[in-house]
């Protein structure tokens, strides 16, 4: 291709006053010619001093950009000779490998562009001035890839809310209460002390002062049975299940869950090739039924301090019978104690995990809802003999890191704030749960009963057999009040009951009144104005 | 049983001068003994004032033991009537569910203890008076119960070294350079604004400013095409994949990876149950072969900047006809780009990504070698058409945090400080380069390559094919110095290299040459005196 072409081509297209420098919009123009074979392989490349001349721009600039296209193996240059387009087209054969008895085609034509798709040809380009700007904007196709059918199922069933905070988003604390003038301060305090241990990443297991911290507090607040080796600091409950089920499960085992449970527990386990069990529920907790008990799973996850989303407690006469369960068929059983400081009128119920003498239970918990959901920092209590798998197994899978913020989060521990924000919290929790019980209570009476209030962040409303919570969940949502819909926490078809989690511990206690009115509007029009026989 | 027992029993346990209070040794006593049926069900307990007197305690104590042990569900009390032992047996038939044709045994005589292994009878414990501390000290089966067989392979082919830190340990940057107190200072700066929303649940994809900020250096730095908007905050590499291959691949789907890798894909892909092909690699990169060609894989993870652990760079033509290949077969690309700052004596080169049209390359990096490990924030850049999909799937998975970090993350990159940070350690890392090259030219000539030294934290120093770089690494380990064997970045079982890799980014320049000479009098010993027929 002649010079004085390339020139006129390349000067139609470089716009001195684009914020974009000459260096870049060169460099790339060169690049996107090279790349369609407009500037086919062999092509010998004006001299600097040439193209510099001819464009109006410092040589420097060209030989910078020259320099650049060597490095990245667009041309190469020999010392006196000239810088060519070297040969980077796709190896058709390699592209095609997989075609059957196509006959073997020698490498196009150097004058065809690689992809006649992607750009016209040159003397197209240069007939018809507008830049072909072939990399800057891609013709993407545009059907969507396709994502595999675990993907397609996990967005499918993803139950994560769009909207994170607000009357009456469960499973929220109150950030704004968090005391973060004390928190900063101790964390500018690590800061200064600036131990590069506590910034690179951290040993299988996490910060062992933190690990000691919350081996005493949980022992006391919780009955657990640990030391501090045998606590693993993760990211949070979703993490700890994930490493359990790596560790423990393969593929195609089959998970007891309850039913209803976490979505997000659902959607951990099945991403990661489980077939999970849903079982039922009732006043003791998990119920599992013949059929269940005829086929022990390989793994069970309960909630036994308080179920989620429904509230019941795990009698003491289930849990002993999981336990020996557990024991006798070798099952592991996953305790997920999410929120059991929040429990209104009476102490904290000793852990399942405290009552287990075979090793089954691994006890897994989180302070996001004790402090903010932001710190993303929770801890696995594993049974003895599989501390030393579950830490190199956290190092592998996830390098941890986090040390200082860890250090914090012990500094804040032994000076005694998570206590005595708890306690705080608990209080002001126990207010709002208040509130929005004798709402519920003067606007329906009893006619919809409320189920798990005596600990957590949220509460069920229950609706008739007959009303669509998903609906109303929706119309709650149009109307600016978040609700999350029992539905969503059934994992089979059919959700033995109806009803909706209202989170109170998010809400300002003035806000939960007027919240409320409307929520309660939305019901009394999608659900109780509606016969049975006719939704 | 007798009142009188009970007391005695107790009164023999009880341990005043104990740490722990004389409250909580009552509890857990008295559930030991109802657990292990020394109480049998419909046990009447003694009355609060009874057992108050008997043991010399206040009757205050054992009221609240009582009220606990009726939360528990251990009792439960008629006013009045007295409080009994509940029964909280596990159910037999629930247990032993799966066990064909054993005949039904009804619940368990009451005065047989539930499980003659755990406790010797009541009448055998009174008799011989030391205590039996069931719960504290649980038999636990010394046999490690069975990990799964991913759970196994996981921890078999682990990679993660057990220290992180010192000569010559690759992948770790110098964390005592980084700037703690400018870091600090934005980070106290952000905590005084207290502003709640940085203290929850990040929404999916992560705080915007930063994806912001991560796309304007990322389209410059690294020449990559994309907005804002398809920028995911993630917690590095390791999640960025796993997020791919949840909602990507499915178990048994086949993914490319280069021979050799870091150990850290392997292990993440593995254990999503995919199976790898192990692609060899040459001077231009990944290369695969006509049976590789023949199989299209779902996924393919590359390094095309600086190929880890070897350090070639992928050539032009390669990555063309890769591009090429996985558009034409559907397949997805992964790019690793994790340390392409660090480029000693030319720029840094554009990325895979950039030059791809499809929408087949997925960008993946991280912060955590550029600043430090423990920061954990890392990015993907999602072709547009998988945004949501990628944000949802984040969202659901993993529950993102760290708002706060994200957004100190940003004023440090806004304020200039992660370019100045760079730029500053790519100077040092290159002073101590020079130093460890210089030390091994002048200890060994030319006899050992070093390979891959012109960008990164670490290189490789070849070995002759006889060696076992394992043994080497082992007695360089022994010795004081951490090498990472190249025998361990291998898929397959043949490695066609062997060497170690050198880390020298995070030792002090002053201790580079004492370091070296210790591994070199090792290298000597282990290999060089040993003749090839010899090993």
């Amino acid at each position: 291709m002649d010079t004085v072409i390339l020139s006129d081509w390349l000067v139609a297209r470089l716009d001195r006053g684009d914020a974009e420098p000459v260096y870049r919009q060169l460099l790339r123009l060169l690049q996107q010619a090279i790349l369609t074979s407009q500037l086919p392989p062999g092509t010998k490349l004006p001299s600097s001093r040439t193209l510099a001349t001819d464009l109006g721009i410092a040589r420097n600039t060209v030989l910078h950009v020259y320099d650049q296209l060597t490095a990245e193996g667009y041309v190469h240059s020999t010392t006196g000779s000239g810088t060519y387009v070297a040969d980077t087209r796709p190896d058709r054969r390699a592209v095609n490998a997989r075609k059957p008895a196509a006959p073997d085609h020698p490498r196009e034509d150097a004058a065809l562009p690689v992809d006649a798709r992607v750009a016209p040809t040159f003397a197209e380009a240069v007939t018809h001035a507008p830049p072909v700007m072939v990399a800057a904007h891609p013709l993407r196709h545009t059907e969507a890839r396709d994502l595999s059918a675990r993907g397609r199922r996990l967005i499918r069933e993803a139950g994560v809310s769009a909207k994170q905070w607000g009357a009456f988003m469960p499973g929220v604390p109150d950030v704004s209460e968090f005391p973060a003038r004390t928190w900063s301060r101790l964390q500018a305090k690590l800061w200064k002390q600036a131990n590069p241990e506590l910034l690179t990443y951290a040993p299988g297991g996490g910060y062992r002062p933190l690990r000691r911290a919350l081996s005493d507090y949980l022992r006391v607040a919780r009955s657990v049975n640990c030391t501090p080796d045998q606590i693993i600091i993760t990211t949070g409950i979703h993490q700890s299940i994930d490493l359990a089920v790596r560790l423990l499960t393969d593929v195609g085992d089959r998970a007891w869950v309850e039913e209803p449970c976490y979505w997000g527990v659902r959607s951990v386990l099945q991403s990661s090739g489980l077939t999970l069990a849903p079982i039922p529920v009732d006043d003791e907790g998990l119920n599992p039924r013949e059929p269940d008990l005829r086929t022990p799973p390989r793994l069970a996850l309960v909630t036994p301090s308080h179920q989620y989303p429904l509230g019941m407690v795990m009698s003491l006469a289930r849990r002993r019978t999981l336990l020996e369960y557990a024991r006798q068929h070798r099952v592991w059983i996953i305790e997920d104690d999410y929120d059991s400081e929040f429990r209104y009128g009476s102490r904290p119920l000793a852990s399942l995990q405290g009552l287990d003498d075979a090793g089954s239970v691994i006890y897994v918990g989180s302070l996001g809802k004790m402090l903010f959901p932001g710190l993303r920092i929770g801890y696995m209590i594993a049974p003895e003999d599989l501390v030393d798998t579950f830490r190199t197994g956290i190092a592998e899978l996830y390098r941890e890191g986090q040390l200082m913020q860890q250090a914090v989060l012990t500094e804040f521990i032994m000076d005694g704030y998570l206590t005595s924000h708890v306690r705080r919290m608990r209080a002001l929790y126990g207010e709002r749960r208040q509130i929005l019980i004798d709402a519920i209570t003067a606007r329906f009476g009893d006619t919809l009963p409320v189920m798990g209030d005596e600990a957590g962040l949220h509460f069920v409303l229950g609706l008739p057999l007959h009303a669509n919570d998903r609906a109303v969940a929706a119309a709650a949502y149009d109307a600016g009040v978040i609700v999350r819909p029992l539905a969503g926490y059934y994992s089979g078809e059919m959700p033995s009951r109806r009803g909706m989690l209202l989170g109170y511990a998010c809400v300002p206690n003035e806000k939960i009144g007027p919240a409320f009115d409307t929520l309660a509007r939305v019901i009394e029009n999608t659900v109780l104005r509606v016969s049975p026989h006719a939704a």
